[in-house]
């Protein structure tokens, strides 16, 4: 019908599809394509590529099945070829399938996958007689009509508090039964269960379940192209930034069984440690079991390789002896397989030339590959792994710059737990190390509550769960930390929260969780919600109570990292500091000067606000100029401190920004008060109040507007910063001050500041016998200064974008009130970002860009910075970059991102 | 020393200098060259440029001296050869001069002016003796010293409470004398008043009053300098919009004298009548009186014309008989003076092609021409006169259009009195008709209290004084409307209210005004400030208490100049309205269609506002949707009042805007009544209220964020205006409806709104079985939505520029809450405009014009209109042609001043 091709098999060490075509195939299939290339042992199939999926929700089911039908049992035919025997749909020799999504991101858990499909009566029965094993058979078809049924006929119930009903009806048979794990059932168990789920399809959906393979076949390929916009993975895209227009793939392929008998098993492995980025194949597999069992976290896995269960056992407190004999390793019970594992592991890394995921199945002694993919893994083994393969000659810098993830770094910048507080921690109970840091917080049992204390009441919550769930997403964005009682360092909670960066507790087997009764009791003692708990991700410790964090210490990793990044760069990093102590910790990090030295709160404290406030409520200048004189000495002192702190860089220093009003108390006690410490009727006070009230203060008196109406505080403000940085020039402490006018708008509004500043600095050049250099600029926030940045640079020495006013004014959009709508409008995809968060390229980096482009062309050597909120954030510093910003300023724990996102845009850019 | 030419001689009908040069010689300085090339009788004299004005005030008093001592000296010499006899600073025969100053445009009181310099005691001897006139020699003396102590030696009071030294040494004279009027003091009075004012500046200088003429000219010609930065002055040029780098030319003129005794006289004079336009030549003079005596309104004058004179008399109730003895015209008094006279003002008239304004001076019977220039006129005078000149074949329709300033139309536009209501109207006085109109208001006797009254308490007031100095400017342009007891039709109060366009009545003798009580008595009846009183411009009648006003009635030279506007214009206008009344009205001033029909008014009225709260208040969409029904019907019967008043044409309805807030009560008494009615808690309405408050109103939850959070808004609202239009089209009337969705700032929000509004149609048209042709566009308000105008281009079918909004983004300024900062703005010139009435070229032009060229890039036939308050303002109609707006809408009455605005940007920019 169609000359475009939608179907790729893949099987037997070849392929019509390769691992670069991830955008057509998903990475799934184009991985299955690329190894089976490389020639890796993977079960044959076929992948519908990701244009379907778009081509669904455009034209329907009916029209879709019409498009691809013939090249879907053609493929079908070249897998029955290549598996030399079986046939779909065949009654007597029959081949399973497996019918699984594949975007071009991994989305875990996010997708609905289906096993062992072409299972029917019949086909159980072949099975059984085929495999001489009916348990396996009969599972392996309860197992397909509880996820077809979960799935494809919409069993599953939407609120996660309803039950499951097939879950009802396994426990039930396990009551029944006296047993606890499902391998306890038995065939004729397993077998009444099918006829039980059976039912329960036909009374909940009037239909009976689908025999019919093909059938089935369609069925599961439509739920897979449904799945793509069920709400969690709309929300999981939404958390990654993943465009709706990717579309999934549906990967078919024939089914191997890690179920059959005690010489199959099913795993996972990671060719490096995604914990720690240790270069050590590390891995789980569980015997007898398919994927989702391993995954699911219901069994606790064993571990691949001896050393890795060794350290297992270590921590879950097992003998040398019990680990020996109940669980022993891969590399003990089935050496053999283990041998050809770790080869192909290797093969796969050296391939990719990154740390690879793996899941793998061995059906009756045989291995087969099942998945392989670039492995999620921690920001600490991010950046050892990058370093590390760089060392091994695997990839070169550049590559190794570009493999990090800047946002993980934050994972590394944080505090961990502080030393002398865990030695009066008390450990309650210990768990796997699933993702490292330190996370301390109030109990919460599910993800509502967990959004809504962190969210809502903005306290600090550990999310304790028997397991995690794709329903559990946003309670752990929400959640400082996560703790769950079962489930291994792959399960969903480990992985995701990896993925997060989150710190993360898992398999903590001792815990006893009841969800109903909100109270988790370890160790003896019973917590209930809102106690609080401290876990510790990277050795898998919990202890009661808080336990004092302090900062992270960063290694030699991170230090190499860092200076690569200094070698490709070209923009400089420097940091909002409004505090010695944050000009401390931002030059530990590598800040190269202060791009925003905030002097609001250098106006609060103690007597300084005495002072503003009888600055603010002086009838004439020579009022506010006697109050200003108070002020000066602190505000001087300020200047010192910082300026000590940044020794021989640049600090930019704004003049005062907001709105008077904000200085000034707005109850009647607070201003009786102040009315009396001033000497002044109470009424007076209140009228002088209410007159600084505005109705749109974030447009209104403040900035260079302050400055302008009441030039003698710039006077106090030049005459504090030039002070101090003469006083330390005495001491031989270098302070380069750049001195900024905030809110400019209209050149003139600049002269005026800069006319103050610069009769400001001669007097007290001359005042002193001394004098600095220093130079004056302007923020660009309002559009309008963008707008005339040719008229601003003719005076102006730098700018420096102001982003978070400026994305205010771009929009219109004050940002303590766009709770109304911005959750709205990123729901409706009408925003595809907040732009507070993420810079708007198409508006307020047109703007950004064209006051670059109209200030050098007038002042060529213009110095030009960011310092709103996106100077932090990777893919804004990648924008700043590429209009030839010369530095990024952001808050001190993010300057190493920034230094990495500016570097990895300088790589970019030559690419 | 220097090449540059800084002093230009005129006289003896040649000059160095013409007409053209206005910006080196000022306009004075210009025209009394010119007159000379003309041919008319000038005083011989000299003009210092403007160039050195500047230079005055970059290189100071002494440096300029040095420049141009030479060129003065020189000039001074051609002076005395032309004047054929008298030197300056000539002990025997003495030349006196007057010094004057003239900046390019005129400034009428604002510049100071020193007459007769060169007197001293010698001198005065010496004249009195030349012209057997002793008394006026020392008039003219006591003149000098009076007016050079006040400007040059800085005597004159900077309070105008505190008495001007020279005037209290006068009236105690006089008291002394027993005489009321100057002219009564004899020389010997005169004499003694000199040596008492020489004392007064001796006292208060410290030095003696400067007896060398030389030493005089120097210091009167800095004085001129100086008074360029008074406060006055700058005032003027602010309210003018006259930059300061104009500067002023000195004039330098030898002296011809008015008060030589009875040949001799003094007075003004206008080729045309500059109240009602008429082709009459009219005027006022005094015998035996300096040009300062006319312009002051002391003495009231006598006319020119003799028909002049009888009007004249009819309204001061003054019999033919005594006007003839009394005051009799020129004509009568002087008929071969006036008969030359009457020539030159038409060769005057016919050479500059527009109505004069002229000021001469008859020295003992010998005419001189002291200057003319274009007359100040009414905006009914400024139709006439063009449109006259026109027919006269005098100027084309262009020129013709050129002279008009289409803010003065304004003038023509508002109520007059209405006619049943001046049949009650109780005259109590009656003045000249000095600036026509009707006003009425509250009394207040000086500029402060107009000041206060008018633009603090909003109150309309009435500006009642003895006469106007330019010290009352701030407070008439405050006053709807000026009343003086004294001065005629060229009286400070007259000239200034024409130019103000304010109605005023001048000279109504009969008033008794105490400025200390604040009281006025007319017709034996006493006001208090605060009484209301009307008074008629037009007629210079005053009436008691509050009269009504009706529509102006528009005339056939405003129709005729209408016409010429829509025959050269390129662009539409359109209105701004919101009502069927307000349609109606803009559609009889020409206006060409709705560009913004608000729709906020109709969710607020009775039963109307009831449902809105409902809706607010609902919970859900269900809910919301409910409780539009109920408005539907209402807000469909208003659109269908507007498609009718506007049958035929264009109306652009933009979509609710303002925050939702802005509909609920916020007093606890109206929440409580509010829940009463529709049956909820008080407290769930305060909820709800104080959820709808918002930081920053201006900025948040609005426009196109209400239809996209709330859609049923949109539905109803397009269902409302699409069905309105349907059921007209049954009546035959059609309605051509353009959706404006309000505040798009993002492609998609545009497009959520469209597809709505396009869906309802689609709907509705089906129900209806009938359907219309509509446009969907939006406005560009949102800096964003100016920098993405292609993308929004894309989907918009127009763009309407809000510039109301646009302005406030795009300088970051809240229009409420400018008033802590603009005009210290303004007075510090960091703006030249309020930028909220004047459209700011730089920045907010910059957005209209880039998103203009943006969107027609994208969609040539897009069209493009403004909408905010600036689209009937003249220069920025002007800017809205230069960059090919297709259409501007304004406030129904300012249409005629928009269509000729438009008209003219399109004639200036073909020249």
């Amino acid at each position: 019908m169609s000359l475009k091709k939608r179907v790729y098999f893949f099987g037997n060490k070849t392929a019509e599809g390769n691992g670069k075509m991830k955008e057509l195939l998903g990475g799934k299939g184009a991985n299955l394509a690329e190894m089976n290339l490389i020639g890796l042992p993977v079960p044959p199939g076929f992948t519908i590529t990701t244009e379907v999926c778009n081509e669904y929700y455009i034209y329907g089911e009916q029209k879709i099945v019409e498009l691809v039908k013939q090249e879907v049992e053609d493929a079908m035919k070249q897998v029955e070829n290549t598996a030399g025997g079986p046939k779909f749909a065949d009654s007597l020799n029959p081949l399973l399938v497996s019918v699984r999504s594949g975007a071009q991101a991994s989305m875990p858990g996010m997708m609905d996958t289906i096993l062992n499909l072409g299972m029917n009566d019949e086909v159980v029965e072949i099975i059984a007689k085929k495999t001489a094993n009916p348990r396996f058979a009969w599972d392996s078809y309860r197992r397909f009509v509880q996820m077809y049924g979960d799935v494809v006929l919409g069993l599953k119930p939407v609120k996660k508090e309803d039950h499951d009903p097939f879950e009802v009806i396994i426990d039930d048979m396990k009551k029944s039964k006296g047993v606890t794990l499902d391998t306890e059932l038995s065939a004729d168990d397993l077998k009444a269960l099918v006829q039980q789920f059976k039912a329960a399809v036909k009374e909940k959906t009037g239909n009976d379940f689908p025999s019919d393979p093909w059938q089935q076949l369609w069925g599961a390929i439509m739920a897979v192209f449904n799945s793509w916009m069920n709400d969690r993975a709309i929300l999981y895209r939404k958390m990654e930034g993943i465009p709706d227009e990717w579309g999934t793939a549906v990967n078919v392929q024939s089914m191997v069984f890690g179920n059959m008998g005690d010489n199959s098993a099913t795993g996972v492995g990671f060719s490096r440690d995604a914990a720690t980025g240790e270069d050590l194949f590390v891995g789980e597999y569980l015997v007898n079991a398919q994927g989702e069992d391993v995954v699911a976290g219901i069994r606790t896995p064993r571990q691949i390789t001896k050393t890795g269960s060794q350290r297992w056992a270590v921590l879950a407190g097992v003998a040398e002896n019990e680990r020996k004999s109940k669980y022993p390793s891969m590399e003990e019970a089935f050496p053999e397989i283990y041998t050809e594992l770790d080869a192909l592991q290797t093969k796969l890394e050296n391939h990719y030339r990154d740390m690879q995921d793996m899941e793998f199945t061995v059906q009756e002694g045989k291995l087969w590959f099942l998945q392989t993919r670039s492995g999620k893994r921690t920001g600490a083994a991010m950046v050892k792994i990058a370093v590390d393969m760089l060392h091994q000659g695997m990839i070169d810098e550049k590559t190794a710059l570009l493999r990090i993830d800047p946002n993980k770094l934050d994972e590394l910048l944080h505090p961990v737990f502080d030393k002398n507080a865990m030695k009066q921690a008390v450990v309650i109970a210990k768990g796997l190390a699933a993702s490292p840091g330190a996370a301390s917080g109030k109990i919460v049992f599910n993800a509502d509550d967990a959004a809504d204390r962190a969210l809502n009441k903005k306290e600090k919550v550990i999310m304790v769960r028997l397991e995690t769930s794709p329903e559990d997403l946003a309670g752990m964005a929400a959640a400082e930390g996560i703790l769950t009682a079962r489930g291994g360092m792959t399960s969903h909670a480990a992985v995701v929260a990896r993925g997060m960066g989150k710190c993360c507790v898992s398999g903590a087997g001792t815990l006893k969780i009841d969800y109903r009764a909100k109270t988790m009791e370890a160790n003896g003692k019973v917590f209930k919600e809102g106690d609080y708990l401290s876990i510790n991700g990277s050795n898998g410790e919990i202890y009661e109570g808080q336990v004092a964090t302090k900062e992270a210490e960063l290694d030699e990793n991170f230090a190499e990292l860092m200076s690569l990044a200094d070698k490709y760069t070209e923009m400089k990093v420097r940091t909002n500091a409004d505090t010695p102590n944050d000009a401390a910790v931002a030059r530990r990090f590598g800040a190269s000067g202060i791009g925003l030295c905030r002097t609001e709160h250098m106006f609060f404290e103690g007597e300084k606000i005495k002072a503003m406030r009888e600055m603010i409520l002086a009838e004439n200048s020579e009022g506010r100029r006697k109050a200003l004189e108070k002020i000066l000495p602190y505000q001087q002192e300020d200047f010192e401190g910082i300026f000590e702190a940044m020794n021989g860089l640049p600090v930019t220093v704004r003049l005062l920004d907001p709105p008077l009003h904000e200085f000034v108390p707005h109850e009647t006690k607070g201003q009786e008060e102040l009315a009396e410490a001033m000497g002044v009727d109470a009424k007076t006070v209140k009228q002088r109040v209410d007159a600084l009230h505005e109705q749109n203060p974030m447009l209104g008196h403040r900035g260079a507007r302050l400055g302008n109406t009441y030039p003698e505080i710039t006077e106090m403000q030049a005459r504090a910063i030039l002070g101090a940085a003469l006083n330390l020039k005495k001491k031989g402490i270098v302070a380069v001050p750049e001195i900024m006018v905030p809110l400019t708008g209209i050149l003139y509004e600049f002269l005026e500041q800069e006319k103050i500043i610069r009769a400001t600095a001669a007097k007290l050049f001359e005042e002193r016998n001394d004098s600095i250099d220093f130079t004056v600029g302007t923020m660009i926030e309002i559009p309008r200064a963008a707008l005339t940045a040719d008229r601003i640079a003719s005076a102006a020495e730098f700018f420096s974008f102001g982003t978070n006013d400026l994305t205010q004014m771009t929009f219109g959009y004050s940002r303590d009130d766009i709770a109304s709508f911005l959750p709205v409008y990123l729901e409706k995809k009408i925003l595809k970002f907040d732009p507070f968060q993420v810079l708007d390229r198409k508006g307020v980096g047109q703007l950004v860009k064209m006051a670059v482009e109209k200030g050098r062309a007038i002042r060529p050597e213009l110095k030009c910075g960011i310092c709103g909120e996106h100077g932090g954030e990777p893919s804004s510093v990648e924008f700043c970059h590429s209009v030839g910003l010369d530095y990024v300023s952001c808050s001190p724990y993010r300057v190493p991102i920034a230094r990495v996102a500016a570097a990895q845009a300088a790589i970019k850019e030559k690419r």
